[in-house]
């Protein structure tokens, strides 16, 4: 089969891999039926994470159960399956205690840009819809896989509730659903910061009630005028960046909470400043398994369009120009249908 | 009157100071029971945190109400009450959320080493008891005002519960008021690192269950040890350094909860090792004012005993031996008597 494989910096190529097969009782090979590219794919994208040669792409996945392993008793050949981005057993104890990405036994999917995939740990991994869905409701679907499950993550950290100011810092498709999800939550009045028109309005479809186009001391100071000099009860950071870690922090009123789902590049945190502001932090690699039951659950019943935020579908072979529009901001996520 | 000042590292003295008085309608004066040295107070003795010019020290208190302003409602002449180290309003959305140590009109006290103290906004400050305690009573209920407040909120700010294993890093008199919470929030299992033998018995009167002697990289692999790989639940930072944040860090299992009670001098937080552990931390200058109406309550009930923390009991105008005596890490903390 063909898929994508990173060669260096705003080099990816799609070729010749080897087909996936079944190399423990406890995998799963799925036949993919949509798959996307991430905006954390764009860190080695850009260079920003160094990659010790070429390297496969892709952990966002969907589709048709292929062949499974002789251990696995959850999941059955056909049956159309979703799965987290992370593999996990789902009974080791940090699996119990909700955190499946931090699984003792898990790791994370790097091949998912390929129309098949072996899923290790299915069982733990990978959730059955009832009927295999028609195809618009895929991309939805698909959603559940990465950017849905951490946006809702995202979400969940910040202790969203009835009734909270929540503000999203950052505008891409993790923030998008992020604001999807607060809204799903309840909040009361949710506040996207983005500069970017078509974004923007996509965060107002998915529930926003305020943009705030000012970034960093600006910024803040702009939520600080817009909640009477308090602070937002939940921050929830989707960018990755030391500005945008201290933007969102800055923003948090005292004794509130503020989530950090993308991952971390070159960021650390002023103890002093934890301390003084007395903000909950809470973050991570989303543990999407923890939620999916309930996320498919809101696509399959059509409570939530989450597929709104692919707004490029290419076929697989033109993976290359998925990275280039979304590197680009031409594209805020691109599917891509083997 | 006569209270202590400190003047430069290692020198503080007993010396005269103006009496304080009404300054605002809202203020009380009182007339000090007890008051002590605090672990806080020894990073400006010690030089670590720079002072300007001669200081007036002290935060922790409980006396006799000795005047009142006009605007003072709650709180009467002749009435026995403790303070939280932090002034506060307990109005304020910050007040109202629980945050009072982050009052949008508070401050922190800085002169209770003296016998008599003016407490601004009284009524949010202060909480009378229904009677004058015997004096027997008089240092537990000290300890309400800061260091028992302070371990209380280290345990519950790290989401403390029946059945949790707990791990307390410092066994300051903080931490030992932290086992002693932590025991009184019904924790399963309570480690306390410690390599100093009357600290160490204490903490087991308090409800240690398990002492670790060993520090660093050694104490983390001690705990990862003792709870099979996992990490603890929740771990109670209550030091400030960058070694006892690391160590408490590297304690807490994935998804786990630390706290931070202890000031922090030179820490940072690394936003890689913060995101991949999905450790939720909360901290800060303790919101004492929100735990005392419960932890009066225990100490005049005689449920908890946090006075055993003075093993050192000085006349006020012995101060410099109290600080010494703390320093040299002969006493874990010294009482004054006016």
């Amino acid at each position: 089969m063909k898929g994508a494989v990173l060669h260096a910096p705003y080099d990816v190529r799609f070729e010749e891999r080897p087909d996936p097969k079944i190399e423990q009782p406890t995998d799963a090979i799925i036949r993919m039926s949509a798959t996307c590219v991430c905006g954390s794919d764009l860190w080695p994208y850009r260079g920003a994470q160094p990659i010790d040669g070429p390297t496969t792409m892709g952990h966002e996945y969907c589709g048709v159960v292929e062949e499974v392993g002789s251990a696995v008793k959850g999941i059955r050949r056909g049956q159309f399956v979703i799965g987290a981005f992370a593999f996990s057993d789902n009974t080791c104890p940090n699996c119990r205690a909700g955190y499946q990405s931090g699984c003792m036994h898990g790791g994370f999917f790097s091949m998912a840009q390929a129309p098949m995939l072996r899923v290790p740990l299915a069982d733990g991994t990978l959730m059955a819809t009832s009927d295999v869905p028609r195809g618009a409701m895929i991309p939805s679907l698909l959603t559940v896989s990465d950017v849905l499950g951490t946006g809702w993550f995202a979400a969940d950290a910040a202790n969203v509730q009835p009734g909270k100011t929540v503000v999203v810092v950052g505008d891409g498709a993790v923030g998008l659903l992020a604001v999807l999800s607060a809204k799903q939550m309840g909040a009361e009045r949710i506040i996207a910061m983005s500069r970017h028109e078509a974004r923007q309005e996509l965060a107002r479809r998915f529930g926003a009630t305020d943009i705030v186009e000012e970034r960093g001391d600006e910024g803040v100071a702009r939520i600080r005028e817009m909640t009477r000099g308090v602070g937002a009860d939940c921050v929830l950071e989707c960018v990755g960046t030391q500005q945008s870690m201290s933007q969102a922090l800055g923003s948090t009123r005292v004794g509130g909470y503020m989530s950090y789902v993308g991952v971390p590049h070159g960021v650390s945190f002023d103890g002093r400043q934890m301390f003084f502001t007395h903000v909950h932090l809470h973050g991570g690699p989303a543990p999407v398994r923890r939620f999916m039951p309930k996320l498919i659950d809101l696509v399959v019943n059509a409570r939530i369009d989450p597929g709104k935020v692919f707004d490029l579908t290419l076929p697989l072979d033109k993976v290359a120009e998925g990275y280039r529009a979304m590197d680009e901001r031409r594209a805020i996520k691109a599917l891509l249908q083997p």
